[in-house]
């Protein structure tokens, strides 16, 4: 199980996100590509951070807005949808081969992310910009029960998919999340976190708001590392994992 | 002799050049990437237009300053400089690659354009930037007299240089442009540079407003597409260059 | 009948409209203000264009994106969409004052305008931005058969509408747009423009594509000056309109 | 003596600066104006909060350039740096007319300020710029033992300075700044800071890093709010001069 991280979300004088401190603790860090934070300098300094902690990295492309940081849809043509995404992904690469490292994977921002899993269109477009750019990126997508849609479009295109949950987040039984509307959406309490992932890690699966069994693929958990507390969830995650880790290699 | 033009600097809804008309006369496309001009929608149109004429694709890279269309001199440090144009270059490499491209060189921009050329640091933070991100691609700078600090630190990081000359400019004896301040700056009439053009062919040199011979490498004549004569000009630069070089290869 | 035309749409280097020559003979000029066209000078030389042929001026303000022309929606807060049209608009007015002008209403621009027309709460947001700002400015809006809605809450706030029909847009028999999506949707012949103008002119009522007069308060006539056959348009419009109005003063 | 503060330069989702705390403790609130920090709802928050504690509010306009936070020079015709002063300057009074409030003086910001200092046409465009706008708006400049230039040309156009001095600084004893590549350009001692000051309130100067006194004019004295000592600093400053303030009307 690994977790993943959006980061690198500073832009110029202004900092965002504890990137240092959560780096150490992460596999996967989602970096921000300049359309909704970032610029190239930030975007340099948070690869070096990530090739310290020889951590994977990743593309976090979004819509271009700054000031709404990404966090609302924008309507774009197929090409220029896809134009946007092979820009931000070509981008950052070329700031990692300048370090000598590589991206393994795109995971949309914000609002792009929220019209991929909405819109099998925008899910098609961005599939075929990471084909035509370069097939072997993994595309990170929302963990769901009935993933069959985005599989046959995602082998369509030779793309590898990598489903994500998001550790702090309540799911309903149906393995959706619980809506943002409702109280019990944002798991606070940190210690119902890692319960609940030590139960994806011991049976291989979520548990759901009513503690059912959610049957779905999760590879990766998504955790945030923008405020101290969330930090020490995260520290608290990773030491969860690699016990477990330890523990299942050693059998 | 190779004929470059900046190209792809439309933006959005704007649109600026004649692209369509020049690019089957030019070897070589300097395309904008988004920092003073141009969008990744507009980079895509471009690259597709270059490929249709067989053009050999460079990277344009600016300082970020759109509304200033990249003309004026920003600070940057090292580390900002190189991370913008790798930036940059690595944008446009990504949605080249997505179009089964490649880019062959960087000519930077404008106002960096001119810091280059000024500031041997510059030109240096330049190189370096494109030697870490792949030393495959030459740089564009402008041709002189004495290029030899420009070679050393070009050689020092494994940097291809093109030397260009500007078509429609009038050269000093000693082999720089003539200042704008004056009035034969710029060679208005069409026949003369075509004659100069020529001589260059010939006899290898161009001709100083005085009509002597400059001896400096000349690879390539950068000209313009941004309005109906100078894209007449073009054809007919390209028309001179061809047939030379038939009879050149003829011989 | 006055003439509205969107203009002051030139960004940085790049031009759009033919201003100069469209100025003349229009009433209103709806000038951009930086969000999704334009910048501080560009606006400055069109107040100083629209002061030369003494029109009045109304500012256009629009969503941030320059790069989608303010052509998408983008979901803003009421305080968020309240704080961007009076940034605008102030920023405009400081403009006109510099200049001894000052501004008459306030037109928004592309997918705010079609927001404000489909989104009865944006344009109450519109309606108490500009209230707080200045009540005496006009808020132009689309013509409807019934704008009661719009006249209630315009009333609430002290503001005053103008009622647009789009000079060159058919129209069906209930007074609504026909979609861009019918074939029709665009009167291109520009005689059929000129006929239609003539029967509002005469009769006060726009006719519908079945011919079919229309009850809707038309104050003005939108007017494109974007390319110079769209000019020549607005020249016999205003010709026409001049006419008229010498004819009924001289009853 | 006032205390003037730039605040107001979060951008979007990013934060700067602890405006909530700093704000009640001054009297002269520079607001970023959305081109090197802010946005339009950022300045509206901004000026709420000046309200609430009845702050005087200035126009804080800069450079285009929010990666770079206006921090370094940008070339403008006159024509283009009046036209963006008054942008800036418009969008900020509409805002605060849209609050009840109105704006009471402009300080240019960073490296436009710089400009300003340097070059006495960029000074001139600015008075210029405020005159054709609004000449009841005051221009606050650096404290200068020598400020007749200035004077002089403010004084054509009708706009009345205020000079600052800057709390934390060192000053020479010509009374220009100690280069900030000296060891002892930033005060550090909040101490040292606070006795400078009482020696300015009690006998109206300045001491020098010689402690010699420096004879000029100084309206208002600059202090910052981007971290919690510095507004305890602040705080201490606010006291120190409200306590001189009593006793001294007290006399």
């Amino acid at each position: 199980m690994k977790l993943n991280c959006d980061l690198g979300e500073s832009f110029g004088l202004w900092k965002m996100g504890l990137d240092a401190q959560v780096m150490p603790h992460i596999n996967l860090a989602n970096i921000a590509c300049g359309f909704h934070a970032s610029d190239p300098l930030t975007m340099s300094k948070t690869l070096t951070l990530a090739k310290q902690h020889q951590v994977s990295i990743g593309a976090h492309p979004a819509y271009p807005d700054l000031v709404g940081f990404g966090r609302r849809s924008m309507a774009c043509s197929s090409e220029e949808l896809q134009a946007l995404i092979t820009y931000q992904v070509g981008a950052l690469q070329a700031l990692a081969v300048a370090q000598g490292l590589t991206l393994s994977y795109v995971k949309p921002h914000g609002a792009l992310y929220n019209d991929m899993m909405k819109d099998i269109k925008v899910f098609a477009d961005i599939c075929q910009a990471i084909s035509r750019y370069n097939n072997k990126l993994t595309l990170m997508i929302q963990a769901l029960p009935d993933t069959r849609q985005f599989q046959e479009i995602a082998d369509s295109y030779g793309i590898t998919l990598w489903f994500e949950a998001f550790a702090d987040r309540n799911y309903q039984d149906n393995g959706l999340l619980v809506p943002r509307s409702q109280a019990n959406a944002v798991i606070t309490e940190p210690k119902a976190v890692l319960a609940r992932c030590q139960t994806l890690l011991e049976h291989g699966h979520l548990l759901s708001e009513n503690d059912k069994a959610i049957e779905m693929q999760v590879d990766t958990l998504c955790v945030h590392g923008d405020n101290p507390s969330a930090v020490d969830l995260v520290v608290e995650l990773s030491t969860l994992i690699n016990g477990h880790s330890q523990n299942h290699s050693a059998e």
